[in-house]
Parts: C-alpha cells; structure tokens; sequence
C-alpha cells in the first residue's frame, strides 16, 4: 500500500527543491514528500487527473508547499483551483516564494491560502524556514481531516 | 501614538491565558498583544465596535489567536464573522484549543481557518508550542498588509 503523502512541494527551482528536500530530511520532517514541478502536475497530482487517475482525492496532504512562479499553470492560479473546490479548499496551503511583491501577498490571502513565506535568500535561513514550516505544519498543525 | 497589535489574542482560561502570554514574552514575540476573554468583546475589537469604534479596521493584528469555548460569542460564530468579511477575511486566525473534536477541526476548516491548534494539555509543550506559534506567524509568515 502506497504510504501517505504528507508533503506535496510544488517548486521548479532545482536548487531550492534540493535545498528544502534536504532541511525537511535532516530533521526527519517528512517520511514521505511528493515533488510537482510545474503547475499543471501538482494539478493533476492533487484533483486525481491525468496519470494519477487512480489516487484518492480523499488522500490529502498535510501540507501543499507552493511556489508562486511555475512552468505551464502558474502558483496562484493552481492556489485558485484548491481553495475553490470543497473537496480541496481545506488542504492547508503555503505559498513559498521569492515573490515579496504587495500584489501577490494580497492575491493569496484573497483566494484564501492558509500563510505565505517569503523564500530568506540566504542559504541557511531558507533551510531553517523550512525546518519551522515543516515543524509547524506536520507536528503542530491538526490536519482538516 | 498607540503602538500596532501584533497579536490580538482571545482566551478565557487565565492559566491558558497566563502560560500563553508568559511564553510570549519571554522569547519577546510579542511587543504588543491585545487579550480579549470573550467572543463578544473580540468581535468589537475586530470591527471597531462598541467602545473600539476609535480604532482602525485596517490597522489588523498579524495574528489572531482564538479559543473555540468561550463565553458570550463561541469562538467558531467569531471565526465566521472574521472570515465571511471582507475587511476582516485575511487576517491570519488560529485556532487555538482543548478540542480535538473532528467536528470542530472540520467546520473550522470550513470556515476557512489558517491553522488549528490543539493545545498540548502538559504545560511546558503547551508554552513551546505556543512559542513556536508566536515565531511562525509573527517572524516567518509575511501578512496580508
């Protein structure tokens, strides 16, 4: 039996997917992280679509781990399509992104998503905000289901 | 000048209450805390009313911290005036509790909640994880103003 997702991290950046794959085993934080790198898998991935027709939508994530700036369907519109359906629209969702521009901040909080972290640039920093988002979300956090 | 809320916290329980604000201050994540004891005077904070009507809506905590059971206005009808609001639907809510009922985790969720805390019932968890609340939402998570 395939074990549960509890991580799904959307990030195309082959660097900062390497460095929080890293901060979030070190620390033990996920036993089993599912990785989208564009936006129209993490789709697809999350609504049972295309080659994940035989996952369970009911099968949700801890956590959905979003960067905003994605190859072919772009963050807040894949944000959009969650937090509009009621069978996804109460997996917690974190917008992880370079993005500190105002706009997308406000965009985010009005489609609903659940917190959103600017990416530090420095190196570590990155590293240990995501050891705290991981700690938060998946050992403190109580999931919606 | 009055300084900025930083956390608007609504609890009843004055051991809670007193553990919370403790942790709080002394990991200084807090300059500026406004409590509340019940949903009915959370809720006048919130929306300028009753004797808050000199505040500003727009000047919003970055973080509201709230207790389901309270007295006057339970915390999930105040949860829902927050977030079906929109002046108020963006700002970030916890909820923060002894329940760990599905049926409060669920319509929390619902309602459209950033994040449901179940409060650890030994002391020293109950002030880390506050702790570690009081470093993601007010040092990590970027809010929607």
């Amino acid at each position: 039996m395939p074990r549960e997702v509890e991580i799904l991290l959307v990030e195309d950046n082959p660097s900062d997917l390497e460095l929080a794959m890293h901060a979030l085993k070190k620390y033990n934080l996920a036993n089993n992280i599912e990785i989208k790198r564009d936006g129209a898998e993490a789709l697809d991935f999350i609504f049972c679509q295309g080659k994940y027709t035989e996952r369970d939508i009911e099968e949700i994530p801890k956590i959905i781990l979003l960067d905003l700036k994605l190859p072919k369907i772009d963050g807040l519109e894949v944000l959009n399509k969650i937090k509009s359906n009621p069978q996804t629209r109460n997996i917690p969702v974190v917008v992880m992104t370079s993005s500190n521009q105002e706009r997308d901040i406000v965009e985010s909080y009005e489609l609903g998503v659940n917190s959103y972290i600017v990416k530090p640039v420095d190196f570590e920093q990155f590293a240990d905000a995501v050891r705290n988002i991981g700690f938060y979300w998946l050992l403190l956090n109580e999931p919606p289901a």
